[in-house]
């Protein structure tokens, strides 16, 4: 068994291959001038079950070839099987046509993934359970829940307190599931737009008047959703707001609006890293590592 | 018969719809938020020929990922057929495991494209011919000598005092083609190194003492072999020394290596696009518009 970081999570590899028991192989991965990625295996892999850890996370045009040349690379140094560890799938959320005429980019990735000649996916939290599907190859699929669910379990909140929310209709599972963990009753933001161009009313079905409340979402992208989904439980008189998600990719606007909103911690798993800069006191970091480790 | 362009080269793609006299197809380009790319095709194609124009120059892995999700979006919005207009084929150059446990990048490309749903390839000039082996679906291969021989024949320099050079012995037969066009001879840069850690020897194989130099290579990446040629063929006499290449990749300190060169002018292709800070007054660029006109 051999396991190999590329470059978007070489911190959990390292993490996974000490919870295994092994040394992170060697192997490096360069740009040439012109941008092109170079990568060099630096030890026999042959006969061997390797491993590859890898978001495909922002860049991820990049991380996604970096992952393609890997694998075949290793197939072609006649690797035993080609599993791969990619806690975030990028172009998760492009699973359907929902117009005429648009990819299904999370389908391609697929194809690409197998074609390039993986042998096995694990994964954590796919956008669409469906996704599993796009696959031919056997699939593991993880969930953040559990980590979640102990880390809030720690923090010793009164039980009777919390209310678990989703924030949209497509997250009531996930919000079940937490509040299962939790023995906690459940609430749903429940956004509609009366007419066209006129702004959404945010309806909470469920009680949260004044209780903990704990939003959980699967990937908070700009965190538009997440922080008007807390305004939302604090007009509504939710005494606190936590928020929760397993895949923090945080772009544009999202911390800002997270510094600035009533949310008083954001826990998060380190599926994809954060930069220092996104690293501001009100996160809170969660490893998938043992979990990851487990699976392999 | 639909032309498309994505985002490499779009001034290009514009040249050939108006030389085969139809208009672009409308179709956007976007980036969300975290960077993932989402593209529109804003017209129907169904049951259409339809043809993609894109070089996967820098940034390489993001061009390639556009053309890829394109495919997709056309072979799912039933396109009949799916041509791909590719003047440069990115990672051309790892196209052989020149080293143990290397990845063929080259044909890693090919199969992806290929399992994306394109039905046919235009390209010019790969940087080895045995990449169209790699592969199934038909592959027109275009050449830029006639283009780069065409200009020189304008210029009307003395034919007796041509000699067309190859700046390595894989270019040989390329200065021959240029050379059969231009009715010269040809010389060879013959590079050595007579032990290792020694500097490498630049002889000349050819006379070209009082002549005119004309350097054909097929990629001008850093521009470090061709500046050391054209210093080598002044030391051995020439009288002038002309560059000339199918695709100016140009990286690093290509530009300033070829602006303090003896190099009087660089002729290239617009297969890639050069950025204005690229554009200095001695590089010459030629259009294969009317090239890939032609073959569409
Ligand atoms: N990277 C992305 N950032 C924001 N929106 C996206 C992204 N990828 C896909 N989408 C859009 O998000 C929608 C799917 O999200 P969801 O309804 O949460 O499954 C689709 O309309 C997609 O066009
Ligand atoms: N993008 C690139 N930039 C520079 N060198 C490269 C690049 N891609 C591949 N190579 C190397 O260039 C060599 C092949 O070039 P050539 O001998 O001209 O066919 C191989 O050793 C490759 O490792």
């Amino acid at each position: 068994l051999k396991i190999f970081s590329l470059s978007s999570n070489r911190a959990l590899a390292q993490e996974i291959a000490k919870f295994i028991g092994v040394e992170l192989g060697k192997c490096s991965v360069n740009r040439f001038s012109d941008g092109e990625i170079q990568i060099n295996i630096e030890e026999s892999i042959r006969g061997c079950d390797v491993y590859v850890v890898q978001s495909t996370s922002d860049p991820v045009n990049d991380h996604l070839m970096e992952l393609l040349i890997m694998i075949d690379a290793l197939k072609r140094a006649s690797a035993k099987t080609i599993n791969l560890v990619m806690p975030y799938y990028g172009y998760a959320r492009q699973d359907r046509k929902a117009r005429a005429r648009e990819p299904i980019t999370a389908k391609l990735v697929a194809n690409l993934i197998e074609t390039a000649g993986a042998t096995r996916m694990i994964n954590l939290d796919l956008h669409a359970p469906q996704i599993q599907g796009f696959f031919d190859i056997p699939n593991d699929h993880l969930m953040g829940v559990p980590i979640l669910g102990d880390y809030f379990k720690s923090k010793n909140l009164y039980r009777e307190d919390i209310v678990i929310v989703s924030p949209d209709h497509g997250g009531v599972t996930r919000a079940r599931r937490l509040a299962d963990r939790l023995k906690a009753p459940i609430a749903i933001i429940d956004k509609r737009r009366p007419r066209p161009n006129v702004a959404e009313v945010m309806n909470i079905v469920g009680n949260v008047e004044g209780k903990i409340a704990i939003l959980i979402d699967d990937i908070i992208d700009t965190a538009g959703t997440i922080t008007l989904a807390a305004n939302a439980l604090t007009e509504s008189g939710a005494k606190e707001v936590y928020a929760c998600c397993t895949h923090p990719v945080l772009s544009g606007p999202a911390i800002e609006r997270i510094q600035n909103s009533n949310i008083k911690e954001l826990v998060v798993t380190n599926s994809i890293v954060l930069p220092e800069e996104k690293k501001i006191a009100k996160i809170k970091e969660l490893s998938v590592a043992p979990l990851l480790g487990e699976a392999i």
